[in-house]
């Protein structure tokens, strides 16, 4: 059950055992009759016999008499005929009595058998995320196996001649294939599983190979060399192979030559199309991407949190489409302040590498005054992290 | 390098490459001299000569003069001579010549060279953890190899006799050691290695060796049976073994018989012994050993994230020890608001189970309003996604 922690969940559990599964001390003390106490007070103390010690994971000799205490430990059972603890602290003791300087109720300082989980009680839903208290819960009911969600499979290609991978040689103008880099990551980060199928080139023969080796995944990615315009063969290609291309280019910025399409069920992927440019790749994939594989890894909550921020400096567009800009996000007293991380140009990956998060720059909108309330979705989880405790 | 995702890099990254490499083309379109297209009209068309076209990956084959246009597609180098390109859907065009409507001005539709990094620029700083933006720049710089900070290493152990691993008999009141899965969880999401050296049985033998195996980790948590009092020799062994003890009790509920203490450097690690009862050791462990193993693994932001909450029950307590209470959050319009997650006993794991934060009750405050203001210690990051997008 431990390589559950993080997955989601897809059955229900219900409690097959009874925590704790007795009723049991809740302090290092001794275990007593609270009737054989009702007397008790600081100037008629009341002396009980300690007739044993109950051992840790060890039951008692035999049943408590009237009049008797034993000695017990923080979560070991009460002995028959015991009903409440009272803690060492409050008591004067030796290794043959006990010494009460006040009453003691009837279940003081006792966990009640079934006080956590009782057999039959549902513990855990499907579709909960498994953190370390599920796990822990999970242990507890003696679970080592539990049915999660799969992580879906998502494979990734590249295409282009003047790509090349991080190691290879970029004479003569040709760039790395960061894409499939930036991808792969922001899959794990959605909790998907990556397949990297590679590079490739630009011939439809060599497109439709690599394709043809992602059929088997859930998801397929691919992401254009940045010359695409006449060489672009991906959608020929894509419905040779049996592909219904859904859409084809969304007014927004950046990101505008996004292709969806999916197979019948069963006959292969949905596939996304994403253009090539570095910046373009990692906000369409945000966009469009992780809402699905979030919703395929059985998560309900498919999309990144967004806050409210104060506009630093004014931003202009012209109107027409959505802009997703990258921006930094800081927290001041009066709530957080966003601010442009620069060129925004689809190219500069450091727009990207700066930022929090996106801030949503609406379709018919022209401008946005400095000082304006904005909405950001935030895409570094780190932000809500804090330097100091709360 | 990918696999340095959600790492912290240990390293500077300064850029060797200039990227764009060189001045490229922004679009699909016709790469031109400006001043050729400075006279355009809509009645007046500029006609240039199709010179060549510039294949991806590949470079120009001479010089464009005055008058002639070269194809070109996004990304590809603009030829010499050019200094401006027209996108596609600006012009009308045969395989021979473009006609322009419009003047074109210098740098139109160009990336320039070094728009995103140039060589020499600082792209990372060392604490900056990796993302898969920052994974695409060192792809993009060629970078297969960075330095991050390694991860703790923790070395977990339980002890108590009546402690069994999750596939073992629960005859006879022994409950299952959940506290090395949730502590090791707990590791886990701190970006730590646990370790797990089994269950120490009651004798300090059995203690003392277990915890020599331990000796070469980073930070040692233990988390003790339920029943130590006079069976505990926790303390005794582990001054044996040269640990200095610096605290041992923290006013706090749960978790109250917390100890720390530390080795020469060194000589051993950091040893935190957590109590046994399972809320107080997830809380301790939330609190005290989390934010050491995120400093140690190089993070600045060592604590989670708080939120202030509306109370929506009156809470109580006793005076003098600060409480941790578990609650619920729930996002309504007017802010998150806090509930209890029911019975607060120390062995209540579902009171973990099911809470989103920790709200902090005030050492010496004996009630908290129906209404008052709250703070929460966040615990679930799932609290912040969303249902629906921004």
């Amino acid at each position: 059950a431990a390589d559950a922690l993080g997955r989601v969940l897809a059955e229900a559990i219900v409690s097959t055992r009874t925590l704790p599964p007795a009723d049991v001390s809740a302090m290092d003390g001794y275990a007593l009759r609270a009737a054989d106490a009702a007397s008790a007070r600081a100037d008629a103390e009341v002396e009980l016999a300690i007739a044993y010690e109950i051992a840790a994971g060890g039951g008692a000799p035999r049943a408590l008499r009237p009049g008797e205490a034993a000695r017990i430990f923080t979560g070991a059972p009460l002995p028959p005929g015991a009903d409440a603890v009272v803690p060492q602290e409050e008591v004067s003791a030796s290794a043959a009595a006990v010494r009460l300087r006040a009453p003691v109720a009837v279940g003081d300082s006792v966990r009640s058998a079934g006080e956590d989980v009782r057999v039959g009680d549902p513990v855990l839903a499907a579709g909960d995320v498994v953190g370390p208290a599920q796990l822990g819960m999970l242990a507890a009911l003696g679970r080592s196996q539990v049915a999660v969600h799969r992580r879906p499979c998502v494979a990734i290609l590249s295409g282009g001649d003047e790509l090349v991978e991080p190691d290879g040689s970029i004479e003569g103008g040709r760039i790395v294939s960061s894409n499939s880099y930036t991808i792969a990551a922001q899959c794990r980060e959605a909790g998907a599983e990556p397949t990297y199928l590679g590079i490739a080139r630009d011939r439809p023969e060599a497109l439709e190979a690599l394709l043809r080796a992602g059929l088997h995944a859930d998801v397929l990615v691919s992401s254009a060399g940045v010359s695409v315009g006449d060489h672009d063969y991906v959608r020929p290609v894509l419905e040779k192979l049996g592909c219904r291309l859904a859409f084809w280019g969304v007014h927004m910025k950046p990101g505008y030559p996004l292709v969806f399409g999916s197979f019948e069920p069963e006959r292969g992927p949905l596939v996304f199309g994403l253009p090539g440019n570095p910046v373009s790749a990692m906000v369409t994939f945000e966009l469009f991407v992780r809402p699905v594989l979030r919703k395929m890894s059985g998560r309900s909550a498919w999309f990144r949190p967004a806050v409210d921020a104060v506009l630093d400096e004014p931003l202009r567009k012209k109107p027409g489409r959505t802009h997703f800009v990258r921006v930094s996000l800081e927290r001041r007293p009066d709530g957080f302040h966003a601010r442009s991380t620069g060129n925004q140009s689809s190219g500069v990956l450091r727009s990207m590498v700066e930022a929090h998060g996106l801030l949503v720059f609406a379709a018919e909108a022209s401008e946005l005054a400095a000082g304006a309330r904005v909405r950001v979705q935030v895409l570094d989880p780190a932000l809500f992290e804090a330097a100091e405790p709360a």
